[in-house]
């Protein structure tokens, strides 16, 4: 077994497809974790915006998150229909494409795909921040550990979505079944104990009102905890990673994330009020996060406390995940609409679109070392994509079903018409929030993904243009090629070269390029013996010597000059360069070479022209006797 | 005027060889200031050993002094008659390997150019280490200050012999001028003032007496006092450098160098022990340098003091040059006789040997960037290289007389044998006073230099042996190559490689692989219409499709599996694989492509077997219509 099969399983047969084909259960952790990690911090963003309100503040929190999950339940029966009406994969690039046109679809991508990144990097950076706040001494290594985990997030990916649906399966249900459980308990206490219970481990003291609620201080709140909702898209755009029925699994799976999602909202909320927890400074000391706070003043810090805190830290960390799960898929999309390179079309070992994965890992790596591992200037630019992206869906839906029609069309219209509004008024918010914070940088990123994927597009047309050919095959028979065979001395290497050239054609030239060695002679002297003789025996035409002296040591530029002064003078005909090459048996050896052969061929590919064609004869030292 | 012009001056003929050639003048600065430098620290590091001593040791510097300086005078009067002998270039390399044998000839060239390399090292990072000392701000940017001098240094030697001998030739004469001077008034005021003079401005105390002279002790500041002797053999190695009669200025040179050096060992000799000047201890605070205190003790801390040390640290970075001058040339010599790879032959732009210095250049950064830019720890490595190749040399030339005879060869071999015997027994000195020190890594070294020699030229003579040939071209005409045609789908790239493809051989085979783009189409159903029927009407064998499903989405595995069956099955032909290729106008449309005929061609060349050929048809795209 080599090491690649052990780090990555053996290689997965095209049609073996359905092996790596998932289901609710492991759904969850692939395509949800995005969406479920926001619950730890969605209501803490919002909260914070609120801290200036102190005690005041936790009047709104209630009613913000209640307008959040309305939000969220819109945006959801709006996905559901788009699973249902896109059963190969509705995602918003695909909803938009098809229904608003391909600009639309182009910028619902670029807002995705940039959602996706800063996912990455945000997410494993808040992972981290969270393990190293816990540990202090891991300070000095939060950037090794935020690659590592990212190193970690790539390769369970490059194994396919069955393995990472396996891996990160315990932490998801830990996290899940904790904090449920600490809801749970926090709301029984609430209830029986008339909606003021005691807390376990009391809360920080609230900080003193500082300002009264404005409306622009609200929608600030309202566009932070916003953030809540981003990875809600991921199911409707992973359609085919599901087992069959497809369609059913991936609503199922939906189904599933949204319903948690809004239980870890409400209930995150109604604790908060009931026992009175407000934001703390983030980056100040005393600083504790607001699910901490929750878990202690319900449960205590015992080790329930521990276990819950560790999964919530788990989540954050694998929540990456999601946009490992979307990514490559979203850019096969592109890529097969030619909106993007070749390489994301292919699938690799074990069915993932390791080319994708790899480019997503490769920009993460170059924010996460950029940014030295803490990515807190990153978070306003996130959100903008994710809601663009939910209204550019929902318009488009919008637009399905008014061409579609059919049963119920009037109610499915509504739903989405009712989800786009609600998205965009959202967006608006959001932007008009956050602008001057990193949102107009998002804005500007959008813009220029677009115009690179349509000019990749223009590109991928314009060589289409330039090679289509649908006529059958051309056989007139054009004039033999001049053929020229560049030689350093009389060996069996330029033998092999000469013979090779005298069956492509009859007439050949032979350019010998003299440097300032002093070893090597000038042939003139013996060609008629060693070619001309010979030829006039056998009655062909023998190959003529050229020799050229450089006087100024340069070997190339001769030689290149030769073979475009004759390519000048016989337009009509293709000139064949043959270029005898010896090929080694160990790399090493090649350290001991000039590597001639390898700069010319390079050269004559990309500076010789049109009408040259480069012949290569290898000679192999390893098993010279046949090769001759 | 292009960069490159600016930077390095026009490109020279091989026929302009003597615009570069130099006289003593600027022989000095290119051959000598290795050997000038070295008398800044060679008495300097006698008085370190004898340090223990305290005043005491101040007796046996003089002794010590005059010892090396008869030395030095044998050494030359050896190397004048070398000069003579080898007109064409005479080091220790050559004279050994023609009078000694090859092994020895390379023991003394393996011998040099570790010598070489550590002096660029050693130089560079003694002048920037007392640059540092004097302006302690610097110290941060140690390692860059030298890299600098490098880059200085590499440059300048680029350029040609001329230009480096320019551009040294200030700081050379103002260090002897400003040494002599100082000499010449110290002398005068000990005579003046009975051989006790007040020193204008007191060295440090001297430190208590704590032992007595062993002999072993004596030997060791003997074999460290050595050190000034290196670069002494780089002129007798560099003749062919200088203008005709290249011997005679040679000589002249070699004379100038050796008569400086030894008045400048013999002034800092007499004047330390007149001023009572010992070592200080280097690294500790109060270190201050031999020169540093004899200057301030004849002249006082003035101006001209400054001058003087000014231009002495920068003949120590410059000191360096010596390396780059005669490296490079021993590199051709033992390429010329295939012990090193081919590329050290050719003279570059300015007829330098551009790929040794640059050989040199980055082996001494290597050393300066592995010891951080203080090489202290490879002094101890030092000497035992120049010694060992002086040995070579004199014992070579002892044979050479012995050879020859002639008018006075008595003389000259007894000359030459008095060397060979001093050098050697300073040789066993060294060894053995430094062995644990270094001096075995030294040995070590040239041990594995000597085996590479003898192994690359093992290797370039089985090269040689497998492609020789003498005989004339066989003309026998083989049969029509196999030739297998890669296509993605049917375009003008396609048609362009059929289209040759016919040129070569009537049996011609399209190979189609399909992975899991869903956008190329089998090419069966078409091949009728699109080949074979013109074929048929042509009256030419029409090329056979190939389509190969590749269910685990390998584009090369099958590709390389075809070619590989096809040339198993007929060992007596040729196959021919013609690689079609897209031609892009700019380098960044090559992101767009996946690179798959270079990595074929890659492939086909180092795995493909033997009896292979590749031809590489270019579809270029900037000119489509006239390439097709």
């Amino acid at each position: 077994m080599s090491l690649t099969t052990l780090l990555f399983g053996r290689r997965l047969a095209s049609d073996e497809e359905e092996k790596e084909q998932i289901g609710p259960f492991s759904g969850i952790p692939v395509l949800g974790l995005d969406a479920l990690a926001s619950a730890s911090y969605g209501p803490e963003a919002a909260l914070t915006v609120l801290l200036p309100l102190g005690t005041l503040g936790l009047r709104h929190i209630v009613p913000l998150s209640a307008l959040i999950i309305a939000l969220l339940s819109i945006v959801y029966f709006s996905y559901r229909q788009t699973i249902v009406a896109y059963p190969s994969g509705g995602g918003s690039y695909i909803v938009a494409k098809e229904n608003l046109g391909t600009s639309a679809g182009l910028v619902a991508a670029a807002a995705l795909l940039l959602d996706y990144v800063l996912n990455v990097a945000v997410a494993i950076s808040a992972g981290v921040g969270a393990l190293v706040s816990a540990a202090p001494s891991l300070l000095p290594h939060t950037l090794g550990l935020c690659l590592g985990v990212l190193v970690l997030l790539t390769a369970a990916n490059l194994r396919g979505l069955r393995t990472a649906g396996l891996v990160f399966m315990a932490p998801t249900y830990a996290f899940l079944g904790c904090l449920f459980a600490v809801i749970a308990i926090g709301v029984g206490k609430t209830l029986l104990q008339g909606g003021h219970p005691a807390p376990v481990v009391a809360p920080p003291s609230h900080p003193a009102t500082l300002g009264t609620a404005s409306l622009a201080l609200l929608c600030h709140a309202f566009a932070s905890g916003c953030t809540a909702m981003t990875g809600v898209e991921a199911v409707s755009n992973g359609v085919p990673a599901f087992r069959k029925p497809s369609s059913l699994q991936a609503r199922r799976t939906l189904s599933y994330i949204v319903a948690s999602l809004g239980i870890l909202l409400a209930g995150v909320a109604i604790l908060t009020q009931a026992y009175g927890i407000t934001a703390t400074e983030p980056g100040k000391s005393g600083y504790q996060s607001i699910l901490s706070q929750v878990v202690a003043a319900v449960v205590g810090r015992g080790p329930f406390y521990y276990a819950t805190l560790t999964a919530v830290v788990a989540v954050l960390l694998l929540s990456a995940n999601t946009s490992f799960a979307d990514f490559p898929r979203l850019c096969q999309l592109l890529a097969i609409d030619r909106f993007l390179p070749e390489p994301f079309i292919h699938r690799g070992r074990r069915l993932a679109f390791s080319y994708g994965i790899g480019v997503l890992a490769g920009l993460s790596a170059i924010l996460l070392v950029a940014f030295h591992g803490i990515t807190d200037a990153l978070i306003p630019l996130f959100a903008v994509g994710a809601f663009l992206a939910f209204t550019m869906s929902q318009a488009g839906m919008v637009a399905h079903w008014n061409r579609i029609r059919g049963k119920h069309f009037r109610l499915h219209l509504a739903i989405n018409a009712t989800g786009a509004t609600a998205t965009a008024a959202t967006l608006v918010v959001i932007i008009a929030s956050k602008f001057s914070e990193g949102a107009w940088i998002s804005t500007l990123l959008v813009i220029a993904a677009y115009l690179i994927f349509r000019s990749v597009r223009a590109h991928y047309e314009q060589l289409d243009e330039a090679v289509r050919a649908h006529q059958p095959l051309d056989l007139t028979p054009p004039p033999p090629p001049i053929v020229v065979v560049p030689i350093r001395r009389w060996d069996l290497v330029a033998q092999n070269g000469l013979r090779f050239a005298l069956q492509l054609s009859p007439e050949v030239y032979a350019l010998q390029v003299i440097l300032d060695d002093p070893r090597v002679e000038d042939l003139s002297g013996e060609w008629r013996e060693l070619v001309e003789e010979p030829a006039r025996a056998k009655g062909i035409a023998a190959p003529r010597l050229v020799v050229v002296r450089s006087r100024y040591r340069r070997l190339f530029r001769p030689l290149l000059r030769f073979v475009t002064t004759v390519a000048h003078a016989h337009p009509d005909r293709q000139v064949a360069v043959v270029v005898p090459e010896v090929v080694e048996s160990h790399w090493y050896h090649y350290l001991l070479h000039n590597h001639t052969a390898s700069i010319l061929k390079w050269l004559l590919l990309f500076r010789g022209g049109k009408g040259i064609v480069i012949v290569n004869t290898p000679f192999y030292l390893y098993d010279a006797p046949k090769a001759a």
